[in-house]
């Protein structure tokens, strides 16, 4: 039988998770306790605020899910779309198509805005959409984790506002590891993941609404079709009401307030300097092995590098060998990149210059030979 | 700031979560690795086979959703049932009441059979309502958390496929505390918890479904209404592709293997009749107290002891100081039994006599002040 002490270590440079601090895996192993005791309650509150910090943002609505980053996309999907509403999302790469199809799944008429692979979303076409179709909900992905795309956003608040609608920001990929300003910016709805730049492990999803998000939620028709990710139920637990509505990861959350305490200590400006430094380190060295970005100039995401994979040789067999011999996780293509791009994370935790000498210098070998 | 380290360490003796095993936190804050990482995955394939042992079942589908045992009840019930369709719940307490209102949230028609508080569902009137509404799909709680009572069977799988419908099990409370046969019994799809009788935090949902439970999910006309719960989508990384869905929650996954260890060791029949032994002594010494059960005689769980609040004193009040004073958490009533009933759990590592006669002097103290 297989023992968990047994599994090797790796470093973890792939799209998330990210390598997780000990100090974290040592606050996810102290015991458990009760998600209605006090102790755990007031833990809770903690850590609302500081996913406020991180999202930069005084909404009241700020909590973690009891998932992945998925279910924190779904969450704000089921929670403020009704059937027949009309969505207009951003797709530049699989997380934006995920978005698109959530949307519809909760029968939404969605209208999609693509953008080649490694590209942004162009935002006059966004506008233009949000012209025409005047949706209840515009949704756009941050930093797109699949092509390492930086997504702008310049005047999308204001435009989606004039029509009454709602502007959801995917920040799975970019939170605490670039500027994300949910208030400055007018974002009225964002979630992320815990196993990226915060370098807890994953299963938590924060998620944050302002109050022009929470009408939308009390002003709803029909009940939220999941139960689960229901907000006007999980509000009542994570609020004062402190009513039962399912049993919150207890251990996860520890793992989530120890990864905040770590932001904390930093402070954001250091955490995003230290982030843009271990990229252009890599970027520098990359260019230096002719090893080109498919993601476009001036658009690259600090955290994730989308370089296209080295031609002539079997990506799959050399990421295989990255992992079995240097014990370094770098990720592969997704989607229109699967097979073609290689996608190497210095996210959270992981984001120093020597992870990105290590990267380096590992490929430097497999390559030489 | 609170430090997760000055949490205080508590007994759980609650509904869950119940006391996690020092191997199985330890094992828990193990570094993470990727969730695409072959001995992960390997991990992965030993996880499910340690479900199925506990199950009771040979199922291939079987795995662990990436959210608590509400999102196991919500994955069964979203995959399995289309809008529109006939689905029969039995209801004596607040999960049966829950997978009521999740089946109802699919668009399904929903019968429910209800039951008095502290009663099972009667078979008598559930087969009746079978054989009149003819469903598509028939769900019961094995152990129904808010009122220790425990729901026998007899005959359903043959009266639910008689009607070509699926018979779904809720074994959160009762999965690895006392005996569940998902095979023998002819259930065709189950779920759980990881906080309860598996003694690891909660964070996971073990579920299995049968082949004909497969088919149906194959058969299906429209998209699963959740992206996150999908199990067309989901089997494909569980199963032999191993294609990206949503990154698993590593770390859970740890704690899982390790508890699913820690049951091999153990062997089944012994863990049953250690709750059953935890029980015997908790309720000999509750009735040497003249503490009665609210749980119908012959229908108790051994894990779940649901007894009458003391009269004559604020239950909350004494609830807390068993919590502060003592360091023991019982839980409270739920539904029709709030503020007249506490839930003693004797769950996982929990169910010890040793256990039961803490709680039995800490509130012979408290009660004789």
């Amino acid at each position: 039988m297989l023992a968990v002490r047994d599994l090797p270590l790796r470093l973890l440079l792939g799209p998330g998770p990210s390598p997780v601090p000990t100090r974290v895996l040592e606050a996810m192993a102290h015991p458990t306790i009760g998600h209605l005791d006090p102790a755990f309650l007031a833990l809770m509150d903690q850590v609302r605020e500081g996913l406020r910090v991180c999202f930069g943002t005084q909404n009241p609505m700020t909590l973690a899910m009891s998932g992945t980053g998925s279910a924190g996309m779904e969450t704000v999907i089921v929670n403020l779309v009704e059937p027949g509403d009309r969505v207009v999302v951003g797709v530049c790469g699989v997380f934006g198509g995920r978005l698109a199809e959530v949307a519809r799944r909760t029968g939404a008429e969605v209208t999609t805005v693509e953008a080649p692979w490694g590209q942004p979303v162009p935002l006059d076409r966004f506008h233009a959409e949000i012209d025409r179709v005047r949706p209840a909900l515009a949704a756009l992905v941050h930093a797109e984790t699949s092509t390492g795309v930086h997504q702008p956003l310049d005047g999308l608040a204001e435009a989606v506002r004039e029509s009454d609608g709602l502007l959801v920001l995917d920040c799975v990929t970019s939170l605490a590891g670039m500027p994300v300003e949910v208030d400055a910016w007018g974002i009225d709805a964002a979630y992320s993941g815990t196993q990226k730049c915060l370098s807890a492990p994953p299963g938590l999803s924060p998620v944050t609404l302002n109050d022009r998000a929470v009408a939308r939620l009390e002003r709803r028709t029909r009940p939220v079709p999941s139960w689960y990710l229901d907000l006007t139920l999980i509000r009542k637990y994570w609020g004062g009401e402190r009513a039962y509505h399912h049993t919150a990861p207890i251990n996860m959350i520890y793992a989530l307030a120890e990864a905040l305490a770590l932001v904390d200590e930093e402070g954001l400006p250091a955490r995003f300097a230290r982030h843009r430094h271990a990229h252009e380190r890599l970027a520098r060295d990359l260019a230096a092995l002719g090893i080109p970005f498919v993601s476009a100039e001036g658009h690259r995401l600090p955290m994730l590098n989308a370089i296209a994979a080295p031609p002539g040789v079997d990506e799959a067999v050399l990421r295989r060998r990255l992992l079995l011999e240097h014990g370094i996780e770098i990720g592969g293509g997704l989607g229109a990149f699967a097979g073609k791009a290689w996608r190497i994370g210095l996210m959270g935790h992981g984001a120093t210059t020597y992870a990105a000498d290590s990267v380096v210098t590992a490929l430097q070998r497999l390559l030489s030979r």
